[in-house]
């Protein structure tokens, strides 16, 4: 069977790949809750199952967490190696009332597949693996060796991973890693990102009396914590989005005048932007554009706050302790270790009379800049203009993909990140999506992708 | 049947008294919770067959929401007219986990009932409603006439019984309220309450993005709502607990210079109430001592925070909304209406552009001066050291009780608190109580009070 009749193959046998996506869909894979442990396995199990009889040799490996599931096509001697990495693991999929139809019972409306992990990454990894699977299911032999190593901690920092990673060395050793955990940078305009942010994040805990006082018998002799926590964060960024920790700018790397007139020239539009995601106006640093606040200046955001009575109706206290998760989002150069050394100084300094401060680091990770100039980058390139029909530009995201910047560290590696989601498929959020087009037209390129790779040697 | 003997009567009725707490602290009246309406309902009830029982003429008033229940002894000619007044509903239980036995499940440990309710209010308003129903089951005819009004909606802000009061004036008249609601002012030194803060009780909600977004994709683009939520809060209140909303401090009366020093002479300790309440450090305004921080300064307390991701584990969001439920306590003479629109025009002015802020007024009431020179005060203080044992002092409180001031402008009476509790009770907090031993000796001097309004005449 010739390399093209192998692409005819998979393009005919679309529908049994959206059906497997919304099986491993409907496992709710969520690594951050303890509650979710065997839907976890179950959904390393699916993969391991599907790896096993389309013939690539599979190994689950173990971890201190959930396992990572790691498969691989036969060594060619003399030809490159690719690595594609991804996750099975998915974000909880709370508020629940949101959803117009449930996390894990995947719903495909006006095109769209609506279910939790749809683009964030099951849809995105499994376009990989469904062209892997079919070209070794199809008897030809593929040109090089291609690895995968799917695992189960993304959405929780990928620490397991990261730890493991020195002694996995030579078990995935590559010379490119392919990843689809991003998005297109509009709709009809694919993209190759070459930027991630990196990421650090925190609870923070305030402790006050030992128990909820009443507010009007101890209002004023005492420090309410819910007042402290909400000095202590509002003192880590002004009114202006500008951070305020003592030395959080220090080792910013600052976009070269080149690049942002590169992002100048995208279809961007801050009008939609903002229509989009439901707001009546963009806040931000100022002197940058949305995309280089997005893709390229640090950030503070606080992602969840806690204290006292949440419920129905008023209960006057002084509740004795309040807490707070937030993350900072980082740039190339800054080092996660040293934020957290200024941000526990800062808090140290910042803690009033009364109270308690507890400041956990949870985890992070640098940001990654890839290089562009590859071979790897070309055929990918080509792949995504043939797939796509568009020739894909090239920009940064803003997320955080904290094991990259390991693998390109360990491996020694070049980076292709293609990503096939929105910017509107609401990862991290209700209603996720990925539209069935792109998630075909991804198998499509990734197909191509192993073909030109092929033909690079 | 002699008064004297109307009080060995009460006396030797001890066990029974405290078993009828018991019963009526077991009915979860939650004024605030919906779920508990038939609860309120039955405790309302409770009290009405307690009054027949006793042969005292009772009525249930409805309102729009929870009944008040009304009871009178004959009207005296030429005889002053005293109106108890207290409240069967009671604090949510919450959190439920720091309960040592059962908020509803009555339990006498060291000499003190525990349960929600048991010093706020149904066993302080309890002593009241012994003393007189013991004395007219007695045969023995009162002196003059009593009437009580119990309510079912004090944790809620009393605004049914604030809206009807102009059209109960002639029901309720009176020449002096009588009110046990709050506390001794320590251990062994009872007290009567002159003065009480005033409240104001608010919700604000702060709406950003019409769902929860990717902290990576779109932070630093969009302004954050927890971060808007915690600066607006922030600029409530400086780090040395002064409040910045301009204005609030316009109409405070101040302290009178005698006042600061009749209160100096008082037992005070601030390492004993730092140690009590599980805080290493008190903290507040200064140039004010604690109890003058507590009882004659207004004050802005955060009761709750909520937004975002609160559940196990990280979730790396920028929060659709964030909400908070705040308080002020007032002094005489701030009015809760011109602190609403102080506030409101400060929220106003400090809204940053992205986001939508809603403010809620909940509650407000006015603080309130009793009259220290009255017979009836003089009355009260005789009672309390005839069964205590030790003369009363004269004292503030921090808490309000909203109803009091309405009271005082529309029955035109003089008012008496007449706290039995103790500052340690743990009010609106897990593991309420009240002492036994309090308890029997509110009743008697509850009794004693009766006797010595009667020798007024």
């Amino acid at each position: 069977m010739s390399t093209s009749s192998v692409l005819d193959t998979i393009e005919s046998d679309s529908p049994r790949h959206l059906d497997e996506l919304v099986q491993w869909l409907k496992i709710p894979s969520v690594s951050s809750d303890s509650r979710h442990v065997a839907d976890v396995g179950r959904a390393a199990d699916w993969l391991s199952e599907k790896f096993k009889r389309a013939g690539l040799s599979v190994q689950t490996i173990a971890t201190d967490g959930h396992p990572m599931v790691f498969a691989q096509t036969p060594a060619v001697d003399g030809a490159p190696i690719v690595l594609v990495y991804g996750h099975y693991d998915v974000q909880p999929p709370e508020p629940l009332d949101q959803w117009i139809t449930g996390p894990f019972e995947p719903t495909v409306r006006n095109g769209n597949l609506y279910a939790r992990g749809a683009t964030d990454d099951k849809g995105q990894v499994l376009t990989h693996i469904h062209s892997v699977c079919d070209w070794v299911a199809s008897g030809t032999p593929l040109p090089f060796q291609i690895k995968l190593l799917i695992e189960g901690e993304e959405e929780v920092g990928s620490e397991n991973l990261e730890r493991m990673l020195p002694q996995l060395k030579e078990q995935l050793a590559c010379d490119c890693v392919v990843i689809s955990d991003s998005s297109q940078y509009a709709d009809g305009q694919p993209a190759i990102t070459y930027g991630l942010r990196g990421i650090a994040t925190y609870e923070i805990k305030v402790d006050g009396p030992s128990q909820d006082l009443h507010s009007g018998s101890f209002g004023g002799a005492v420090m309410n914590p819910a007042i402290a926590l909400c000095h202590l964060l509002s003192s880590f960024v002004d009114d202006q989005g500008k951070i305020q920790i003592p030395g959080y700018y220090n080792d910013v790397q600052s976009l070269s005048e080149e690049e942002r007139k590169q992002w100048r020239q995208l279809p961007s539009d801050d009008g939609q932007f903002a229509k989009a995601i439901g707001v009546d106006a963009l806040f931000g640093e100022s002197g940058y554009t949305t995309d280089e606040r997005r893709w390229a200046r640090p950030t503070f955001d606080i992602n969840g706050l806690t204290s006292g009575h949440q419920g129905e109706g008023v209960k006057t206290i002084i509740p004795a302790t309040a807490s707070a998760k937030f993350s900072f989002r980082l740039v190339p150069d800054q080092d996660p270790q040293k934020i957290t050394e200024g941000l526990r100084a800062h808090v140290e300094r910042h803690t009033p009379p009364g109270v308690k401060v507890a400041l956990e680091p949870d985890h992070g990770a640098p940001g990654m800049l890839a290089n562009t100039a590859s071979p790897f980058m070309q055929a990918a390139r080509d792949a995504i203009e043939s797939a796509f029909g568009v020739s894909p530009v090239l920009i940064r995201e803003g997320g955080s993909i904290p094991i990259v910047t390991r693998f390109q560290e360990v491996l020694q590696c070049d980076c292709l990140l293609m990503g096939w989601g929105l910017s509107d498929d609401n990862l991290h959020s209700p209603n996720e999506k990925f539209r069935v087009a792109d998630f075909h037209r991804g198998i499509r390129a990734s197909a191509l992708l192993w073909q030109n790779i092929g033909q690079l040697i």
